[in-house]
């Protein structure tokens, strides 16, 4: 075989902000499977703000990349060689391969997907970690009643449009917070939120009250930093919060939360959850996304870029704020 | 009847720190019952952390107090005057009749207390709101496990004391943390805490990681600020934090908090709570209590004022964490 594998690198940690210079790319042979093992060719990565978190030796959730490792991340792809019983070439699969061309399993953390349907990038999204991200944080954390507001922010994104959809099909009112008017237009008008409130026109207190007239019940925070700050003071009593992510905090200092008190005042509950900690639920969570994404009730948008030499500059993008939708590595 | 009435009533809002000018103490007519009603005299006052919220009109859990009003706090003392059944002369009760020496009640949120085994000063604290403060927080909200670490703040309190003796009982480990190597002395030595950290010493980190080497489980948190952030950075995976109070942030501008990063990282449950929005389980609260403190498995401490005239400077001093366990003001 004269095909070689690509495969992008930690190179070195970042300071402050990730640089394209934190990575490698290399080429390498095409590993060969063994007794038991896959071979599986990467048609889709999927970029995601947790492996800001990867790259970076502070103590967290999980072990860190280490220097010259291949980039962790979630792929799907096609089974080209195989001596496990349990795939057969041509099976399309979802996996945990990383920022490469090629992967090898021995079948564990391997799930075949059906792309008869769906996109096959779709199990990188709303069927896919984000969606049950999105489900989790929601309907297991938030818990809204019917009536309720919630309110999610970075609305846009793979996990944010999610969340406000399934609010809306479960009764509760739906305000995202997203960067600029174009997001804020895809958010209410093909989304179905009922409002969306752009940080980025800087009146972000006056724009929240009138979006959330009678306060928030339910926030799930993806972004952290100033936005959760004012968002805490606008929550209502016996409130909850899903702390999902604090995509505006990875980088250098954290920022100081002043509204704190608020969680006491108003008897909030503030839950930081990782969707990998709730796997029971991957099953429910699934059957239900699949449900409404196929009849076109849970709508969602991909950001692609093209080839895996671009997965850097498109993380570093991601990490901005400058994707739309779920951000994807198209790998053929 | 010749006996006058005392009242300290809200004279003006404080702007930063409580001062004895906010108050304005007078004397008034002793009331008169009428039909369906009783006269209490007090016999003592509580005086609590949560008063400072009342002094203050900002939005919170509760109205304030009004400018010229008397401000609120529980009592016990004895039935002088009595125009209900269900109350005569000599009985012995607890009610909300704020800062003053006689009372007047239609019988709601009045209890007929025994006073036969325990001090009647007992029902404003360790068998009062404080006592069943710590019950819900440490067993309802915070619910440590057998072998957890629960750690809490101003842990020779009314409060603190008594979460820390529960903890014990339920089979964890108590650490607590309070200002001086009095109080942490008598906190372990006295009330059996595993560890005390005096806040004051000016290492707090070290002194944190030396009491707690296996992290914390669950936070009780009375103080806020700084020392809740440090705090912060020290919680286990899957731990919970019960928010009671947050004394060191009543006056003035809020502390900035640095580590909210935490309850993602580590999965944190944080809740906030007041122990009026969990009535139902005020009498299991109390009947435990009651059992620990007759046979002495749960110790208490006063400190007990001398007359309505010092509560304002007790106040103050509460605040300011001058006070030694439960702070009292003796009307008789």
């Amino acid at each position: 075989m004269s095909a070689m594998n690509l495969q992008v690198l930690l190179a070195s940690r970042p300071k402050t902000v990730v640089e394209v210079g934190n990575f490698n790319i290399v080429e390498t042979p095409v590993p060969e499977p063994k007794t038991g093992e896959v071979l599986v060719r990467n048609h889709y990565l999927s970029l995601d703000p947790y492996m800001r978190g990867r790259m970076s030796d502070a103590k967290s959730y999980a072990a860190p990349v280490a220097i010259g490792e291949v980039m962790v991340g979630g792929t799907v792809g096609e089974v080209v060689a195989s001596n496990n019983a349990k795939f057969k070439t041509g099976d399309k699969v979802a996996g945990y391969f990383g920022w490469q061309l090629y992967g090898i399993s021995d079948g564990t953390e391997l799930q075949i997907v059906d792309d008869s349907n769906v996109s096959l990038s779709a199990y990188l999204g709303v069927l896919g970690m984000p969606g049950v991200t999105s489900w989790v944080g929601l309907l297991d954390i938030c818990a809204p009643k019917s009536g309720e507001t919630v309110l999610v922010t970075a609305a846009s994104g793979a996990v944010g449009s999610a969340v406000g959809q399934l609010a809306k099909i479960h009764g509760a009112r739906a305000v995202g917070i997203a960067g600029g008017p174009e997001k804020c237009r895809y958010v209410v008008d093909e989304l179905g939120f009922d409002a969306c409130i752009d940080y980025k026109a800087g009146k972000l207190w006056e724009d929240l009250k009138a979006a959330t007239p009678k306060g928030i019940d339910c926030l799930f925070e993806n972004v952290g930093g100033e936005i959760f700050d004012t968002l805490l003071a606008r929550m209502n009593p016996f409130s909850r919060i899903a702390v999902c992510g604090l995509i505006s905090q990875y980088n250098g200092e954290p920022y100081a939360m002043k509204n704190i008190r608020s969680v006491l005042i108003n008897r909030v509950r503030m839950q930081g959850f990782i969707v990998f900690d709730h796997l029971p639920r991957w099953p429910v969570a699934l059957q239900e996304l699949r449900e409404h994404v196929a009849c076109g009730r849970i709508k969602y948008r991909e950001s692609i870029a093209e080839g895996l030499r671009q997965a850097p500059s498109a993380f570093i993008g991601l990490l901005q704020g400058k994707n739309f939708g779920k951000q994807i590595v198209k790998l053929i």
